[in-house]
């Protein structure tokens, strides 16, 4: 996926929202325990319900690895299908891993190669040669941390060095890296007011915006100062979505989920 | 596994040698290849000749990973085997993971609960509460990045905040989070001047040190400012031991590697 065909993608359908697929057994419908893979099968009927609202979906993967080989395999499937019916969907492996240089090379491959996604997220502190393999990779978007939205995210990232909180030492320094232009980053939606001193640093890089719904962010806030005349912006929503229901409606629902926050969206475009 | 078994491990092998299993297709003995799992049937065979000489064993994530299910199952296997079969043997998942808190509850599951390591490796860029849930684990080690042996580790890990370099701000705040004395720390052997100064911070807790052989990293560097009274170390190697020789000897070459560093180890004792 390359940068047009994400933008093509957020006009048509006037929307920039990612929806957050963290599925936990304990949390979804329990008739899809019966299922031979629930994992997938509530995957699935999620993305059949909301495909036409969001224009990213972002498996975290470590919902995926707490349940082993089939945690897997239902993640293998997930990106398949993803892959094989709606193609022009971007795909985030939020991953947040990060390697010396032939270890990045080897998560690299994983879920670029294997799994086949558009995106991976990442985490700088080890550097530039540990996030230069995954952007080694064409038509592949490496999501670095930045200023993240849980609550730790203060105790280290605003720390300030010459007057430059690390955060934003952390994208400065990324724009000198090889392929700079395929790097994005994550900014929280409970950090609001910052969006504006990042814009000045990244005025059309994308970010990755977690952190409304559940956790209190505000989507006018992030669009005040975050938008970009590309929109720039992947908004996402997890467990607000996901989790709208957990009886047979739960599709159902979380299409009304989904329509809230695209709704508010339009207003845009 | 707590502290003082692994105390008593390092004085009865006279040994802190950890061996990375950073298990790659293309540089194992090509003979292995045409084993059903020849990730697996190479690790018990490093295992079974270095288990006397090693105190701790490292499989790094990334490279399992990267062979989808099959590197999952070899990974299971291989923990399982040594679990079983060396019980006191320390094991460390290289996984170098960290999220916001209920993801990170995720991967402790998966890497204490499921595949039952004695400990896993952190970045401590999202800070407290992408941590603690690791340290919520009884017998259970948290090893946070500090120090990589990476040249990206100075890309960020040096920039100073009121005088105090990031890596030290990292650790000395990592002293106050509940359970801290299950954390451990990566300090790469690449960088043997640091050790005096974070000796000055955590005195008694385990450092994790890679970068020796392959990465150029000195041992008796190391050992100067860095061993304590409880020794205080796990160096790791990977390559220098686990790829001696490619051929049918490729074991017994592995042993001759781990001797030499073992030998020098013992000088400590």
């Amino acid at each position: 996926m390359n940068r047009e065909k994400l933008i093509t993608q957020i006009r048509q359908k006037k929307s920039f929202l990612c929806v957050g697929l963290d599925v936990d057994l304990a949390k979804i419908p329990p008739h899809l325990l019966k299922e031979e893979d629930p994992i997938f099968t509530f995957n699935k009927a999620i993305i059949d319900a909301t495909h036409d609202l969001a224009v990213a979906y972002k498996p975290n993967i470590a919902f995926y690895e707490a349940y082993g080989l089939k945690g897997w395999q239902a993640l293998a499937k997930t990106i398949d299908y993803l892959n094989t019916n709606y193609p022009d969907i971007f795909t985030i492996a939020d991953a947040k891993r990060g390697d010396i240089g032939n270890t990045s090379t080897r998560y690299a491959k994983a879920f670029f190669e294997d799994l086949a996604f558009d995106s991976i997220t990442v985490a700088p502190y080890m550097g530039k040669d540990s996030i230069e393999p995954f952007l080694a990779f064409k038509d592949k978007f490496t999501i670095m941390l930045a200023l993240t939205s849980n609550v730790g995210g203060l105790d280290f990232q605003l720390l300030e060095s010459e007057s430059t909180p690390l955060y934003q030492k952390v994208i400065k320094t990324s724009l000198s890296w090889t392929n700079a232009e395929q790097l994005m980053y994550v900014v929280g939606a409970t950090r609001p007011e910052y969006f504006k001193e990042i814009r000045k640093i990244v005025p059309k890089h994308f970010l990755l915006v977690p952190g409304i719904g559940a956790q209190g962010g505000s989507l006018e806030e992030v669009c005040k100062h975050g938008l970009t005349e590309d929109i720039g912006l992947l908004v996402n929503s997890s467990r607000g979505i996901i989790y709208a229901s957990n009886e047979a409606d739960f599709a159902e629902k979380s299409r009304k989920e989904a329509q809230k926050i695209s709704k508010q969206m339009q207003a845009y475009f």
